[in-house]
Formats: structure tokens, C-alpha cells, sequence
């Protein structure tokens, strides 16, 4: 209830600031006889990990993740898998400076306030470090999701800059420090950050999620529907902004004639959509459809410019943030949002199983 | 955790379709010794009512809510609140052709692949009738947040039409049958929307909740931020696809120097903000300023201009739906956003109290 | 969160006071396309009525359910069921008198301490009157567990009397007004309860309720062991003050090498087990046996006795309660005690589907 | 939902195995700036520690405990707690033997059956070795609840040997390795044990827990009742088969005239109860006096004699269980049992807050 918990059947708990020992997180409910190692869940956090290009924060860590229990002989066994990665890199004197003052658009002021109380190292637990072991978990779910379930994400937009869409290619997304899927926009986005970055400024960025191959009949109305979920999900993600599923803001513009996805019978005998202004949800429910969401991300608040504020004494400052921090924080947030769809759908399936799997069995739609 | 329940603290279950006997819910977790009537709820349900004017349905539904368990004397005593709106109005006869067809871009298709079977009239679950008894919840929630904080919400788009922020006149919204704060807007609405609906079609909106005098300190990081669930909360409510808090979208073109919400000290001692671009929110927790949310709406499923589609037996159809629908399902959205805001708001009050509030005496902000 | 709802997956919410217009619940997590009507839930709420001899109170309420919602032409649909019945004999005049006392050993006191306040009517939201909607939503539960599984309680000590197993008879359950499985024990039982009547004093009892056929596997070890669910549950019946499983607190009093219930191979190729002193569930998960679980009633606390106590003002009084009241509660809780183990079952049942049902393929013990 | 976390705003996740590298727990909702450091917590697990008396297992186990996070300059800081031990003493190849053996009486088939796999080393998941965690989490929630509430536990029965409640002394229960109230009692245990340590068998226990100086008003009615929550605590805990609140069995014996407790005003102007039949909870909240519970243990299933039984395979075996054991496990459970009513205080005092405390400003009783 205290907020460090998601999710229900696949439900993970984590812990750890930034600059204590470790972080870690415990996911609960993911069924026996899974194939899982370390390195299934390495791959995703190199994804994420920092200090990889000029573009994200130069924090060294290594990120190595250790399994501490819930898996024997290389399979889950039912039982809660503790995960635990060391902070080795922790560089706490740069916070020295701003220990006592609030960062405009920064939680510090909220954290002070709530709490009474801060770790003000690195942000202590409102650091984006903390978002290690989403993608962490985001590797277990996977798992339950099976290989036929694909999700990816890419970014979209960085700050003015927006990517040609009839370039995308998945394939380039792991070929340039922007997780962007659109080669000629990358040299764009390059020269736009080194030039934000030397300004002392950040800059915001949109992050689109696309899951493929999941069956219809995910999500649970009315107050558990699949795209609340994703919503609330790409919001706990730090500096989030704003989250649309398909279509989302440009949906209101339309008319009830444009905006029908119709169905017609394919081939195999299954549906069709001739489009898919829903996004994949229809009802809170999955349709079967790419599942497409999207989400916006604000600038870094700590920066190098001077931003009027004050400290915890009431005192009016001019804060000036050292530290190490990504001049564009959307970007690590594609993984980070890639885990954070995974997760809620692998929740999702296993709800999807208690409930109804099996028990309409009078039905559907033939095939 | 079949998703009929919302909130942890303050939380309502609801039940009931479009064309049943009757719509009822659940309020538990109401803090004994409020005063709280019938007539305070149906305040607000006369706000959501159908009917009232030409651009919503015409289904006609008193709406007459009953309290039936949880108050005593006039007063809450602390044990769950049941409330009961009985359905007079069905005209279950509508949805006869459709009965086996799926609307493009509706809940039809996926609850009949979920669940195998479908209370086809009205939409069954899955029709806005269900948002009765979070107004009527929202009535409750207010009672808990007291006379000092204010939520208000107004429709700013419809379609492709917009408000003009500068007219934006709180005391305009109950003046129209829009919920719309520029009355010069008005006209172009009501032509618009007229147009659309001799037309067969209908059309998309975007509602803007505000709350006032929310106190600094309400949400849980990580996982149970405030936008989080603000942003969950208003995904629940039918149609909607996509939400924003402060900025939104907008914010991922800002950089880190616009972004900034600066702080100086007010004359009476308080911390005072040069902008309100995080819409209240820092790191998932209330910062004092305004909340501001804002979510889209796409337009009503059910229009009298034919669709093609497939119906359960996977035959392709064209679908026409007539029944009574919203033009602008959108409108009614404006106090159902207003409910779901008060409930997550109510919700983190309690939250609050529970863990933080009167433990951490040693702190804060100089006053 | 403020403790009306039980269960997870298979989870029901209930509402109402016992001299309020009605009482209620909603039940969610229902899977779809089970057969239900209002008679099958009718069927139990007989066997728990009041007023059906003189040993129970001689409140004339008829109990009738009416489904509102979450059935479709004799079928479930998935979505949620709500229940409602009527309180019809309500005589809340003879309550005038203890109005502002606290019965001692009742929940009068504490009700005012926690809230402030307190519907004194029939004792309110605390009244017993509430366990019919968990007989309610019990015949529901057997619904989902099916015909194999069977649940089925009797009472087995009355005061200082007590059955002799050697009797038992299932089918003797339903012939006498104290769910007694022997015979020869029932006119012992009403000599004695109407010498308790006649004093003006009540007296508690113990109840057994046996689950037969519940497959091996349900259980979530180790906060939410199938035991500690059913403790729980038991636990939430008014008045009851101890829970066993299996030999309970007896087999404290055993050595290892007696205690161990030792398996062989049975003709069918499953295990048979030598004996029972688990009561079915080993490490939190049912094993296949009969759940056995037993739990102790109090005496009734409102009786025409006089008791000394206080009032609301500190004032010394004497307190007699007239009302009508059941001389052993713990009759009618036999088929409360049924109904939460059905529940408890039907949820686990569930979870299990979720997490382990299908997943654990390279299993089992050889069949 | 998996069954890893207890308590709902007190709430902790435990995860690890008995022989995998390390347990640990995280601990969430935890209020800020409460005093902590790793010796308030090691002080509570040199109880529980294993090898500490010849009457408990020979592991040698310093279960030092590690706070990873939520603790900043010696104090709470709201945000989850993360608590690890590291496993030094496994002696995994003990386990070789009934690697494939189903212990009778133990979790071992269950396991297997659910999950399709099983860590069998000392136990797996179903070990005892977790309920240090709950030992450490029991620590911090002590922290919550204040120095006023006293929460203690004793060893009152062991096999078919009886302590003399007339002796009891709570100076006593330290100063043997029984955790007897007894003096006299303690060389009778002694005796008693020697012996069937010596037959090669173990036996079980009867725990009682005493919680003083409980404010009035704890537990959520109906479904989340103080003595339900309990009664789940106790039975989460290994072996245990059964649990009583004040009179527990004894109260079905009893009649309406017994067991009311009657109350008079105290010369401070306060209730004062006459007797305690009840054990501290009244209508599932708690009424001010002491709230007694009692867990009984069962045997040890680990045991050196010879027991009939099965193998994975299905073939019929005799178990015999080297590895090290405790020949009463219930010893070890007194800490345990004290652990588990704290957490479950702690729970309910901050669920009350959220809920009752201060709104319900015109009461109460006269003080």
C-alpha cells in the first residue's frame, strides 16, 4: 500500500536508493518449470544500463544482477525470485551542493515535504536508478509472455525533433545511442543533444511501445482494463508526462466514421482490422490487435543552469545541479517502458487463466 | 482482482448493466462521522444524468440513487456504504440486430472473445450506464477531501474545435449543456455537433480536471504515484485513450530550463511556483499547486452510418447501431472525470494519514 | 482495505446493517457460463434462516435473494454479481433500552471506541444477520468449485455435550434443527438448550466442517497457506474464538513418529494416506485427503440475564438484552462455516488455475 | 498473490529457500523518521537463532542481518526496507537421501504436486529458516506500535507436559531454552526432550502470545477482524494447526452468564473489565485489555525413526530424515508467534489511523 509493489498475480516489490548498497526487488507468482538465468535477465539491463555513450549519464555501473532465490537447476520453481544488483559506483559528495535545497520540477520538495525526510543522495528513491529492476522483471515476465508475445519499444521524438515514421525499422533500434528506429533522424538527434548538453539543458522525449502477438481477451473491466494498466504503468516511470493508447489525443479529433477499426474474415478464418485507431484495446480488453502505447517524457530536472528555488530552511536559492545526470532521461526510459508493458501483460495472462481460460468453453469464434 | 473495485483505502466495487434491474455499488473505507444525504449524491448524478439535453442519449433515467447501508442519523458510521440506482428506462428491443454483431471500435468483440458469452443489451457491463455510481461514489470522496479542495473539471476540444483559454470562465460550465468554460465556444459546439449527429456519425472530445487546495504530500512512489493513478483512474472511464498531467505531451518539447517550475517565497511564508508545468505533481507526490489532468475521449462507437464488420458467427455484416446514443460521449465524461479525480484524491488522503502524516513531527518547510 | 470484501480471485464484498433496508454484496471473479439462478443460492439461505424451530431466533426474515446483475439468461457472465435481500422484520424498538450500553462480551463497546458512533439497532453492522450473504456468495463458490467437490459441516459439541463420532451421519445433518450428524446426541441437545433458554443464558458450541475431493495443489505457502486462509475465515464468523485443522491443538500433544500420516500406493496408482492427522493440507497446500477443519463458537452474548457493564456516558448500569436472540449462535453457524469454506476454496481454486494449473507439464507423480 | 506478503499498510515480502545463498525480506509502509539500526533488529533474531541449546537444530547460522535500504542516517525515510541474511551453513548433501522421498506429514508431496518441482534441500521454500525474516520485520513493526504495547510470548505446553500457570513469571522465559514461564516446568521439558530426541521422534507445542497496552479500536469488521488477522498470522506459521483467542475452545463450553466480561469505571475514569474470556478483542476489535492468543504446534515431521511413505516415482519407501532438525519446532515458534502479532498490530494501528482516528472527534467515552 506504501507504493513499491505492481502489479497482482505477477506482482514485484522493489527497494534500494541510489547511493545505498544495492538495489533489489522480489517478483512473486511466476509459475513453475521456466527456463531462467541470469544472463536471460543481464541482456535486458545492458539495455539500460548507463554510461554506455555521451548521451546518458557516465554513472559506471555494471549492473550485474544476482539471483537469490525462486530458481533451482536453472528453472522457477513457483516461489519468490529475489533479485539484487550492488551500487558500486555511488559518487555521493556532488550532491553536497544541494543537500538542503529543492531542485525546481525535481521531487525533492514533495519527498521533504511527505516524508519530512530525504535521502538526498542522487535522489535517493526518486532516482531512475530504481528502474534497474523494472527491466529486470520485465526479463521474467518475458518469459511468462512465451516468445510469441514481442514487445519493443523505440523513441519517437526528442524534444522538436520527431522521427519519419515511413523509415521505422526495428532492426535500427539497436544501432544508435537514441533507441530510435529511423537511421537518418539519429545524426538529427545527436547534434540537437550535443547542443542541449553544452547549454547546461535537457531536453523531453516521446517513447512508443509496441506489443505484438498477444491473444485476445487480456484485461479486466471495468476499472482494471488493459490500457488503465499500461497507463498507470508507463506513469510510475520517472518524469513521465503523459501516456495515449493508439490513436490517444488525436482520437478526440475524429469522427465515429473515421475512427471505426472494421473487421472483415481473413484467410485463416480469423478477424481482420482494416485499422487500428484502437491501439489493440477494445473495452480494456485485448483484440488481438498490436497493442500501441505511447508515452512523454519530461526534461531532466537537474541541470547546469541556475533555476530559482529554495532550500529546507525557507531560504531562496539559486540551484545549479553537478552530479552526473542523462540530458535526455526518455532515452533509457525505452527499456524501461518495453519492461513495464511486459510486465503488466504478463499479469494480464494470469488473471486472464483464473478467471476465464478454459471455462468458455462454449464458445467463440470459430476458427 | 476481476477489476470491478477501485482505490485501496477509499475504495468502491460496482455492479450492474446498462439493462438490468439496477446499477449498485460498494463504498468502503468511508471515515465514520460525515454528514452525508441522499441529496448530497444526487447532486452530482444530476449532473451525469442522460437525457437532458439534445447532444446526449435520450434514454430517460431518473437516476434516483439509495442508500441502503453505512449511514446513520445522517452521518457515515465507518461501515461500507451500499448504494442502488434502479435501470427504468431499458429498450433492451433496440439492440435486437445487433444482438450477434460486433460495432467496430467496441467492447462487442473482445467481451465475447473473453468471456465467451455477452449480455448484449445496452452493452451490457461494458456500457457507460456503469459511470452512475462513480459520480455517486465521487459525491462520497468529496465529503472525505472537506470544503477545501475543489475539483472541477470542463470539456476544452471537441472534435476538431477547440476553447479559447483566455474566456475560460469556471461559473460558464454549468451554463451550457457542454460543460464548457468559453461561452463564446458554445455556438460553434452546438452547430458542430448537430452537424455530426444529422450525419450519422459522432465525435471525439478532451476534458480538463482541475483540483484546488489539494495539500502537498498526497501519493505513494514508486509504483502508486498520484499521476499514476490519476492516469489509471481517468483510463477506466469508457472511451478514453490517452491522458496527461500538467504539460503532457507538450512537456517532451520543453528543455530542462523551460520545464523548471521555480520557486520563490510567498508573503505568507510559503513556498510560492513561477509556473505550473508539472500540473502539481513531483516524483508522484502532490506539490500544493493545482492539479491538472486532462484525458481524450474518441467518439462514440454506436452511429447510425453503416460499418463492416463480422458478427459471432464469423460472418461479414455491416453494422448499424441504432438504440439511444451519446453524439459526444465525451460531455458526460466531464463529471465522471470529476468523480474518479475526488476518489483517487480521497483514496491518497487516507493513504497518507496512515503512514505519514503526524510521524514525522520533526520536519518541515518553515511556516 | 476497511475489511468487508474476502477473497482474492474469487472475491465478495458485503454490505448492510441488520435493521437497515437491506443487505448485500457483490461478488467478483466469477468465472463465466456457469449455470445459476436465484433458487440455487435460495437453497442454502434456507438452511440458515432464522426462525425455523425454537432454537434459533424467532426473527421471521425471509431471506429472498435476487440476483441484480452479472447473470445473463440463467448463465454468469463474468462481470460482477450483485445480491440483495430485504429486511422485512426488523423490530428495532426493543432495542430502545440498550441503546447507549454495552452488552458485555458484544461488540458494542468497541464499535463506539473505534467509530464514534454506532447503529445500536440489532447490533448493526456487527448483527450475525450479515453471514447471509456469505451463504449467499458460498453457493456461488460451489458453483465454481463443481459437483466433485463437497463441503459439508456439523455441529458436534453443544455447551459441555458433546457427540459421539461412532454416530456420525451425513445424512442426519438435515433432520434436526442442530445440524448434529448423530441421532442419539439431538434430544441431549434439546433438553439441555431449553434449560439455557429458560435461565435466560445462551451457550457456545463447536462446528466441523469437512471439504471432500479438493484436488492436491491449493495453497500459496507461505503468507497464504490454504489453513491460515481457512483460519482467517473462520475467524471472521461472529462470535468464534478458536480454529483447528486436523487434530489441532491435540496434536501438540503428539510425537513425530505417531503424528505422520504415512502414504502407500493405492490399486489406482495415487497415494493413499494411513491416516489424517493433517486435516488434508501439508506446508499450506491441500494434499488430496478431507480438509477437516473445526472451529469453537462463544455463547451468545445478548441474553435476558441481567450483566453489569457501562453505558456511553461512563455511567454504571446493569444491562439485559430483550430483543430476539439465538440461545446458541453457533447452530446457525454451520452453514456460515460451510459457505467460508467454499469461498476459501473457490479462490484458491483460481489462483491456482493461474499460476501452477497447466504450467508444471513435465510433472507429476505418475497416474 | 503468489502467498509471499503479509499485512496490507505494514506489509512484508519475504523470498529465499533454506539452502539457497541468502533470505531476505522487503518491509513497506513503514512511517519515516522512527529510530533503526541493524542491532534492533539483531536483537530479536539471536532468539530465534538456530544451534543455540541441544534443543534446537545444530545449524550454525549468526543470521546477521543487513539493512540495504529505507534507513538514512539512523532513520526510517518512508521508502521500503530492505533486510537480507546471508546462509553460511548449508549442508545441502545431508538432503541427498530424500532427494526424491516424500517426508510424511511434511510439505514435500504437496510441493511436488503443486508446482511440478521442488528445491529438496533442508526444505526448499518450506523450510522454517524463512520465519527469521518474519522475526526482522516483527523488529520494525515493534517500532511502529511504540514502547507502550508490549508484545511477549511464552511456551506453555510441550507434548503432553503442562506448565503451571500459577508460576508464571515473564522474567522466566529468557532464562531457559524453552522460552517456559515456568521454573519449575523447565528440568520437566528437559527430561521430556532428552528422551525423544534420543527415540529418534520430536513433538509439538502450545505458544501463547500476550499483547499489553493495545489502544482500543484496532481491527477492520468484518472480514479483516483483529482475532481473523491474527488467527491467519499465527497459522502462516510452520506446523501450526490450530489457534485460540482468550478462552478459545473453552468458550464453547461456556455459557452467555460465564463468559461475559463485565465491565465497570475505574478510578481513573476508564473501563475495567471483571475477567478477559474474550482475550483482549471484542467484535474483531480490539476492547483496551490484554489480547491473548495461543497457536498449537505439531511435531516435527523431520524425524530419525523409520516412516512409511513414497517417492517421486511412486514407489514405496522408508523415510528416514537426517539432516538437522528441531525435536519440538514449536520452541523457535515463540519469537516467531511474537513477530507475527506485532506485524499484525502494527498493520491494523496504521490502518485505523487512515480510517478512524481524528475524524471521529465528538466521541468518546468520557475520560
Amino acid at each position: 500500500m506504501a507504493g513499491n509493489s505492481f502489479g497482482t498475480l505477477f506482482r514485484f516489490t522493489t527497494f534500494g536508493e541510489s547511493h545505498g548498497p544495492a538495489i533489489g526487488c522480489v517478483v512473486d507468482g511466476v509459475p513453475p518449470l521456466l527456463e531462467l538465468t541470469e544472463s536471460d535477465i543481464q541482456n535486458y539491463l545492458e539495455k539500460r544500463k548507463p554510461g554506455q555513450s555521451r548521451f546518458t549519464t557516465q554513472r559506471r555501473e555494471p549492473d550485474q544482477v544476482k539471483i537469490l532465490s525462486g530458481v533451482f537447476e536453472g528453472k522457477t520453481t513457483g516461489t519468490p525470485i529475489g533479485l539484487l544488483i550492488e551500487n558500486v559506483d555511488q559518487r555521493s559528495k556532488d550532491y553536497g551542493e544541494i543537500k538542503n535545497q529543492f531542485r525546481p520540477g525535481h521531487a525533492d520538495y514533495t519527498y521533504w515535504e511527505k516524508y519530512g525526510t530525504r535521502d538526498y543522495r542522487g535522489g535517493g528513491r526518486s532516482s531512475a536508478r530504481e528502474t534497474a529492476m523494472r527491466v529486470a522483471a520485465g526479463a521474467i515476465a518475458r518469459k511468462v509472455l512465451g516468445d510469441d508475445i514481442k514487445i519493443r519499444a523505440a523513441l519517437v521524438k526528442m524534444g522538436t525533433k520527431e522521427i519519419n515514421r515511413a523509415n521505422w525499422d526495428w532492426a535500427e533500434v539497436d544501432n544508435n545511442p537514441f533507441f530510435c528506429p529511423d537511421a537518418q533522424a539519429v545524426p538529427v538527434f545527436e547534434e540537437y543533444l550535443d547542443g542541449l548538453r553544452k547549454d547546461g539543458s535537457s531536453v523531453g522525449a516521446v517513447i512508443e511501445v509496441v506489443c505484438s502477438g498477444v491473444p485476445v481477451g487480456l484485461g479486466d473491466p471495468v476499472y482494471d482494463k488493459l490500457d488503465a494498466d499500461l497507463a498507470k504503468a508507463m506513469m510510475t516511470i520517472n518524469a513521465v508526462k503523459g501516456v495515449e493508447i493508439g490513436n490517444g489525443f488525436e482520437a478526440a479529433e475524429l469522427t465515429g466514421i473515421e475512427n471505426a477499426d472494421e473487421m472483415r474474415l481473413g484467410e485463416d478464418g480469423k478477424p481482420v482490422f482494416g485499422s487500428n485507431h484502437a491501439g489493440g484495446i477494445l473495452g480494456g480488453i485485448s483484440s488481438g490487435q498490436d497493442i500501441v502505447v505511447r508515452f512523454a517524457v519530461k526534461p531532466t530536472s537537474s541541470i547546469l543552469t541556475p533555476r530559482k528555488s529554495l532550500d529546507i530552511y525557507g531560504k531562496e536559492v539559486d540551484v545549479v545541479t553537478k552530479g552526473r545526470h542523462d540530458p535526455c532521461v526518455g532515452i533509457r526510459g525505452v527499456p524501461v517502458g518495453e519492461a513495464m508493458a511486459a510486465i503488466t501483460l504478463a499479469d494480464h495472462l494470469l488473471r486472464h487463466r483464473a478467471q476465464c481460460e478454459g471455462w468458455n468453453t462454449n464458445k467463440h469464434f470459430p476458427s
